[in-house]
């Protein structure tokens, strides 16, 4: 068994191999001048079972290609096995033909993965259960939930209220408040008329309560600022927020600490860079998680 | 029939289509705020012959994934035939394992297209010829030779010679001195000991003569201004060098401002950047060449 880091979660890869017991395999992962992504693997791993640490977030295009191109060396190097762990699956957003000619981006990096030789592929909170099916290789789907209350629960907070921000997360919220024992509420936004602001409904009594609105990926941070900020609106206590997914772009750092929100509480399936640290955010493991998963 | 184009070589799409007289189909091709591409297509194309214009030049993956990503929407909007025009095949240089553990990207890039939806790939001046094998679907490698000496036939140079810079490219070099009845010189790098430099010794009579330097890619520009120099120091009377792939890329630009190549002749198979620049170089168009491919 060994276990290598590509480019997009180098400290990830690095706790995964020392639970495991184990280092990290040699390889050396840049570009040529043009561009080009190069890599050497710089140790045997004929008939090894090998485990390549790789999320697709930004620069996407790029982690996919170091992705694809190190499962056609391991291939042609004989490995035994090539099992992908990939905390974070990219694109996964475009999963069905919404509209007319789009493309289903979900399944394109399915059919990629295992046109380039994967055997199989570890995955979390994949933003669809449905993307499973896409592959015909088997699938492990991790869950975030159980890190994330841990975290929540050793807080002890009081009179929780877990929110999910829309109608595709109430799974997500429900599964939570099991384990802490606490009722949900559910944002429904809609539009009363075509061209009129946005209502921020709320399902639920969230009065004087401690809020933890939760979602599987906070992008922009549009959504989960403006349910944070109606929650306090409405009588909430205090917002607390958590997701699996930290892809944190464009404007998500300045809305959250413009925010209503106390604490976003996140996982390391993303790392945070350098831009996307602030004093609200808190980063968790899953290196435990994945670990036992391999 | 229609041409679309995606975001490497929107000028040379515009001008195939301009040839066949049409107009460019209706598509936008930006990204999201995380960096994953989207792709709008925006006209019907159910049951037509599509084609799509892109390179694989810089940013390689960038434009890699945008292909792959269109091919899919088409695909899943019932066109009856994709057809890529890929003037420039990025990954072409990783064609072979010339060293243990080295992936095949030349391969792998083929796979990717097919398994995305490809039915046709019209290319210019593969690396390899060999790369054709690499797919089971029709491939036309157009040939850049005969739009590169018709420029220089044009400048009525005297006594030409058509150099190869290396042994690799004797062929090309050889096609261009028939078409202008010029004889041919090779430069012949080696290295007599190891780490002590490279020596370039030139096979065949260069003195006193206009030498053309011919190559299929010219990426950072080492060979060819080594070669160049040589030739001035080995008393030819003046140096021009010509390639159909101008990669360009890292130190190329000043290496060639300050070598002895007297012009640059270069195709739009990738467009010439605002960086790349200069009076020493003269792009030609291959639009009319593609154009009768389609
Ligand atoms: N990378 C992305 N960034 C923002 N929106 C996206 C992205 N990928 C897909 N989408 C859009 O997100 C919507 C799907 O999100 P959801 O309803 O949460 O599954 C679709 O309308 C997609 O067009
Ligand atoms: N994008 C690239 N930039 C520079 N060198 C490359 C690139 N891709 C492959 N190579 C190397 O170029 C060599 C092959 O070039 P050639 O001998 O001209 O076919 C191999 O040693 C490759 O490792």
């Amino acid at each position: 068994l060994k276990v290598f880091s590509l480019n997009s979660n180098p400290a990830l890869a690095e706790e995964i191999a020392n639970n495991i017991g184990i280092e990290l395999g040699k390889c050396t992962v840049t570009t040529f001048s043009d561009g080009e992504v190069q890599i050497n693997i710089d140790e045997s791993i004929r008939g090894c079972d090998v485990y390549v640490v790789q999320s697709t977030s930004a620069p996407v295009n790029q982690h996919l290609m170091e992705l694809l191109i190190m499962i056609d060396a391991l291939k042609r190097a004989s490995a035994n096995s090539i099992n992908i762990v990939m905390p974070y699956y990219g694109y996964a957003r475009q999963d069905r033909k919404a509209r007319a000619r789009e493309p289903i981006t979900a399944k394109l990096v399915a059919n990629l993965l295992q046109t380039a030789g994967a055997d199989r592929v570890i995955m979390m909170d994949l933003h669809a259960p449905q993307i499973q099916g896409f592959f015909d290789i088997p699938i492990d789907n991790l869950v975030g939930v159980p890190t994330l209350t841990d975290y929540f629960e050793k807080k002890n907070l009081d009179d929780i209220v877990v929110v999910s921000p829309d109608h595709g997360g109430v799974t997500r919220a429900r599964k939570m408040a099991d384990r802490l024992e606490a009722p949900i509420a559910i944002i429904d936004k809609r539009r009363p008329l075509p061209n009129v602001a946005e209502v921020m409904n709320i399902v639920g009594n969230i009065e004087g309560k401690t809020a933890i609105l939760i979602d599987d990926i906070i992008d922009t941070a549009g959504t989960i600022t403006l349910a944070a900020n109606a929650l306090v609106e409405n009588g909430a206590k205090e917002v607390y927020a958590c997701c699996t997914h930290p892809v944190l772009s464009g404007p998500a750092m300045n809305r959250i600490d413009d925010s209503e929100i106390k604490e976003l509480v996140v996982t390391n399936t993303i790392p945070l860079g350098d831009d996307k640290k602030s004093e609200k955010v808190t980063p968790l493991s899953v290196a435990p998680l994945i670990s036992e998963a391999i």
